[in-house]
């Protein structure tokens, strides 16, 4: 039996992950057993769990407790939001940064413990905010990590850390750049990129949605689906073939907020559309302008990641998924 | 008067660097108190200084203390070295990553202390380990930092955070990587790439010099007047040119092992040249093979930074400033 251990399991992506992996067991193999960490986890459709830990990453105790659970799969998801680093210059670099140091250092200790048997699986979520403008149009694999917001800064750094702990075989760690994950179920945040799924959420249940944006903005988008996709592939993926490069942004759609809107409206009619109000945000628009539109993933495609193709299928996914316990 | 503070003001360059002070001030500025810090200090031909503190830089107290010197000018040249960090991965991690972090935050206190009117100048030596293979003939300016050492992956966290704790306001901050520094003056040390200076330097003392790697080898060079040059061009620079990106590959020259020779042939003649004797090895070989052979660094040329144009001068700095006192 395999012990797989979720680090922000309570989260949208890794609730969303815990339900796929009790449903479908983990790259088809149902011999798992699934633990859940977070800060707190949802009362309503909770995943199912053979055990669900609390706690905080900056807790050393709690880091080094986790480590000891030895589990094989260590899916990490876990950080405070690129908006609160922004704001909360020491929660974010001790959470975002200090705590992955720590947790590496964990399990580092485990590994030497083990006699360096074990070499536990991480698959971490890193972000496209690693990379800052001025980009190119599509930003290639080789092309170079000038973050310019804490937490790009600090998943890069991460980024670094995994591949050097994972070079000297303590770990073997994968770290993935997601797209924005889209369309999000639930509530609007107060995340600036919230828009992009409200825009879509909203007038798919009869609720009006503001646009603080142009529609001429593009960005790049992948489904919740997807997102369990890429964690599961990664979980699963010979990291021989990665040739020490552990870092990879992954595939995406890239489209206009003009060509998310058509294909809402190929979904839901013009009704739908019409729920759309444009409501321009200096502050958010200036935000978005500073984000990749566009990515050249050759090598995550040729390692056998893949995504949405079209911005249809993206609403296609939230309507099948989630529409139905809105 | 200007406070100037070198971490690692005991080594070759910072050595160097504080001679340089001494006889012409920092950017023709006399009216400048220099203090070093380092674990230690050359007995013969000491450079001047108005004090000389010893320490280690993963002692917190020490970090604390450093800061509050609040120098406006701080040079951070100090390094557990790449072999080093290699083989003793606690001892390189502690003090290449979380001493910088450690240090940053003291500074970042100090800043805050003062209501946010001490920003220093703080200027890094980062390096081209940052680099891994496989590379472009010429590395650019947006090339992937992907190294493949526990240095490399030290120097580019530093970078990343450099960067984080200058956009926020809190230091002015540059990461300069320097290019393999030749001809170092004294004595061979177990570097990988203690031959590139040893080829040079024994010939022109009368000494034997072993040769470990194919004579078609090409790295990147810059002697050692040219790194004072880059630290002291960086500490005067208006890193708003910068545009949000604090590091940067410098200028160098890019030649092979046997171009190298054939510059000490025009320098000393045949019977220099006849006293370097080929003794091919396997592991160093290897290693060498791994590393950066040349860049194109349009940015830091645009930005007034300058090395030799050949390796002719290279050996010529050497012959000025150093031979006399081998």
């Amino acid at each position: 039996m395999r012990k797989v251990l979720i680090i922000g399991g309570g989260g949208m992506v890794g609730q969303k992950l815990a339900h796929h992996l009790g449903a479908h067991g983990l790259n088809g193999d149902a011999d798992i057993e699934v633990t859940l960490f977070d800060v707190g986890y949802p009362e309503r459709n909770a995943a199912p769990a053979a055990a669900r830990l609390t706690g905080n990453l900056t807790d050393p105790a709690m880091t080094a407790r986790l480590a000891a659970l030895r589990a094989d799969v260590i899916f990490h998801l876990a950080a405070i939001v690129s908006g609160e680093s922004e704001t909360d210059f020491d929660k974010g670099w001790a959470t975002n940064m200090m705590s992955v140091w720590t947790f590496l250092e964990d399990l580092r200790r485990e590994n030497m413990a083990s006699g360096g048997t074990y070499v536990p699986r991480l698959v971490f979520t890193s972000s496209i905010a690693v990379f800052g403008d001025p980009y190119p149009d599509k930003i290639g694999d080789e092309f170079l990590c000038a973050p310019r917001t804490s937490y790009g800064a600090q998943k890069a750094i991460s980024e670094l850390m995994i591949g050097d702990v994972s070079r000297k075989g303590f770990i073997d760690g994968i770290a993935i750049r997601l797209p924005t994950i889209c369309v999000r179920p639930g509530k609007a945040n107060l995340a600036a990129s919230s828009f992009f799924s409200g825009i879509i959420r909203e007038p798919l249940n009869g609720k009006q949605a503001i646009l603080p944006v142009p529609d001429t903005v593009r960005h790049w988008h992948a489904s919740p689906r997807s997102a369990v996709g890429f964690l599961t592939h990664a979980a699963g993926l010979d990291t021989a073939r990665l040739e020490g490069r552990r870092a990879l942004s992954l595939p995406g759609v890239s489209c206009t907020v003009a060509e998310q809107i058509e294909a809402l409206r190929r979904a839901a009619g013009n009704d739908a559309v019409a729920l759309i109000r444009q409501q321009p945000d200096a502050a958010i628009t200036k935000i978005v302008a500073g984000w990749p539109r566009d990515f050249d993933t050759a090598r995550a495609r040729a390692l056998g990641f893949r995504a949405e193709d079209s911005f249809d299928q993206i609403v296609k996914v939230y309507i099948d998924e989630d529409l139905p316990n809105a």
